[in-house]
């Protein structure tokens, strides 16, 4: 009675109409993930050194996001925000790469297996990844945006207003692993 | 040459792949939206009082989140986290809804238009939400969380570990109306 509906036995309507529209893409310098899924982990791409130069780089740089031009007044009024929120595909993950279930997080072998849930792979059933960035100027259907982690052509999803209240939570803990990767690559 | 891709001229590989798989469902007490999208705007759904009395309790309330069996390791370490951040379909949605580009922020009229992507709409071109919730219990397939604005039956799509870092963020301003809107719903 209880038992989740799976993919294979959902009714039409709801299968059918979760299909995502590409409302615009995004022009970045970043072009290659450094995350990369395998049939049965993820690998990081580089050396770690390389990794977290690029990463410390890209939080500054400034991407742009190209929205269709038929909907550009879907943005009206974005400008008064200083802040937004990105959903966008992550194109250069392969289709069977969808089903992973666990990885090691960042492809580091020594870090025990966990849930994708768990991880910030982009590997993962829906690969709709998110990114916190700052508004930096908006011009007719263009926005450029500083902190985007999206690699250059991933299609744009959505865009989101960040509001401190929604996004900003209190007592918030998460496991050793994770607050130890987040520490290396800020060092 | 900088012109964005539109859906109609999409390559088959990009299009063709952005298609979701509801990997679980939504259990909760919260039975209807209480905004609804018409053919040329969002409508409140009953009286502001209500919905605010709603939205203070929803906040408090425990859901279910159920994922699909057959790929419940998704889940291994998750009770690590003491918050998540999930992203789930607006099933309630009319297809033709997905093509509004302006609305009046929560069905107020005395607001200015103001386009889909300044406001927390339901109804937009790719209409997946995002809550931040925080993680009560789990238990095999199934997460206890609480904040969760979804509707009973919303397929879900993803859930990412919430993390501080790429979460919180300083210097954050919204304009005038979003500020009063949140006022009145603390109300």
């Amino acid at each position: 009675m209880d038992k989740p509906n799976k993919l294979s036995n959902l009714p039409d309507e709801v299968s059918g109409s979760m299909i995502l529209r590409m409302i615009g893409i995004v022009k970045s310098m970043n072009k290659e993930p450094f995350l990369v899924a395998g049939d049965s982990d993820i690998e990081m791409q580089g050396e770690l050194d390389d990794v977290r130069t690029e990463l410390n780089e890209s939080s500054q740089m400034i991407s742009e996001i190209i929205i269709n031009e038929d909907i550009k007044n879907i943005l009206d009024g974005i400008e008064e925000y200083s802040h937004l929120v990105v959903l966008y595909w992550a194109h250069k993950v392969p289709e069977q790469s969808r089903s992973l279930t666990r990885v090691h997080p960042m492809g580091r072998q020594e870090l025990p297996l966990r849930g994708i849930f768990c991880t910030c792979s982009p590997a993962r059933p829906n690969p709709v990844l998110l990114s916190i960035v700052r508004l930096f100027k908006k011009e007719g259907n263009k926005l450029q945006v500083i902190g985007l982690d999206a690699i250059d052509g991933s299609p744009v999803v959505d865009i989101k207003p960040y509001v401190k209240d929604l996004y900003s939570q209190d007592d918030v803990s998460i496991p050793e692993w994770m607050d130890q990767l987040y520490r290396e690559m800020e060092e």
